[in-house]
């Protein structure tokens, strides 16, 4: 296998975070969004993002959530019961569809030198609403919970992770307001094999 | 269980497809954006939205693609090959992450009467640019397939068509463009147990 990561990428980082998890090591390509490597890697990279697992057999899986999905198949992170795995997707559509779009656009405007332009003070400002009302739907389910499903760490963890424990530093979101999230935002950096982006 | 659905989104109509394709019935109760049946249902439904299927043991369950793939469990719309099941799962989040938030927002913006205030010139022109860029995606992999992932229908077939098969007439998108997605909607419609929006 052949992993294609961007190192600045929340999305790429829950690959990597799953297989430090796991213990395991896989041949890395990086593709930084301001290098040569990445417009070299576009044309094999489905959909033109990273991260992308190339599998043994030659097929090019993209989508951080397919390849967490993929590489976790068998593993502690996916339950076994299938109304936790269940709620373990769910948690990790409700990802891709209301909570990277904001937390990490949000990030990646104000770091990205490419996307400056686009950073408006309204757009930034729209942004840190929407993210702080996004990041108060973890709160309160983690308020009373270790873990967003069950009662050890999944995938779904892992993926709301990436954008979600850089969302004060890169995205500017004010983490005091979300004790519980901090809280589990610990719990995760004490896990064996736990790596920093 | 009871599912939990809104007649006029194609989130929940992709559940709803899933189940008229498998033959099967589940006690519905619809809860309308502008009735009184969602406000009343809004305490019950996670993130505040449907669908969501409540099951046998009472679990909550939201998010219209975890509610397919725990439907879909065990039957001919996951593939077994678990690279097949990582594909269409790819498919399935990239929806949430790059169509969903493009063609369905169009769409709702010319729709719902709730929305119009959001619609500017600007704005739907910006959707229509990134729209057509979206549907280029699929017509590009459905060029050479009948189907997204392997040789049959699957999840990710269910859950691209809900808001595709009406992007021309709710969103206005120029579908005259896209021939092989067409052929795409076409071959879904035909499905045994097929059932429109």
């Amino acid at each position: 296998m052949i992993l294609y990561s961007m190192p600045s990428s929340g999305n790429s980082y829950k690959v990597r975070l799953l297989l430090a998890l796991l213990g395991r090591t896989v041949e890395t390509v990086d593709v930084e969004y301001d290098t040569r490597a990445l417009s070299d890697a576009k044309s094999r990279l489905p959909f033109g993002k990273a991260p992308m697992l190339v599998l043994d057999d030659g097929t090019a899986l993209p989508e951080s959530n397919a390849i967490l999905c993929h590489l976790g198949e068998g593993t502690r992170f996916i339950p076994a019961d299938p109304t936790l795995r269940a709620q373990m997707l769910a948690w990790m559509f409700w990802e891709q569809n209301q909570h990277e779009g904001v937390i990490a656009v949000r990030a990646s405007l104000r770091t990205y030198p490419h996307r400056a332009a686009e950073a408006t003070p309204e757009r930034l400002a729209d942004l840190l609403t929407r993210g702080h009302a996004v990041l108060q739907v973890m709160e309160d389910h983690l308020a009373a919970r270790d873990w967003l499903v069950g009662d050890s760490p999944t995938l779904a963890d892992i993926c709301l992770y990436a954008y979600t424990h850089s969302a004060g530093e890169k995205g500017g979101f004010e983490m005091d307001r979300f004790p519980a999230i901090r809280r589990w935002l610990d719990r995760m950096a004490a896990l064996p094999g736990y790596a920093a982006l």
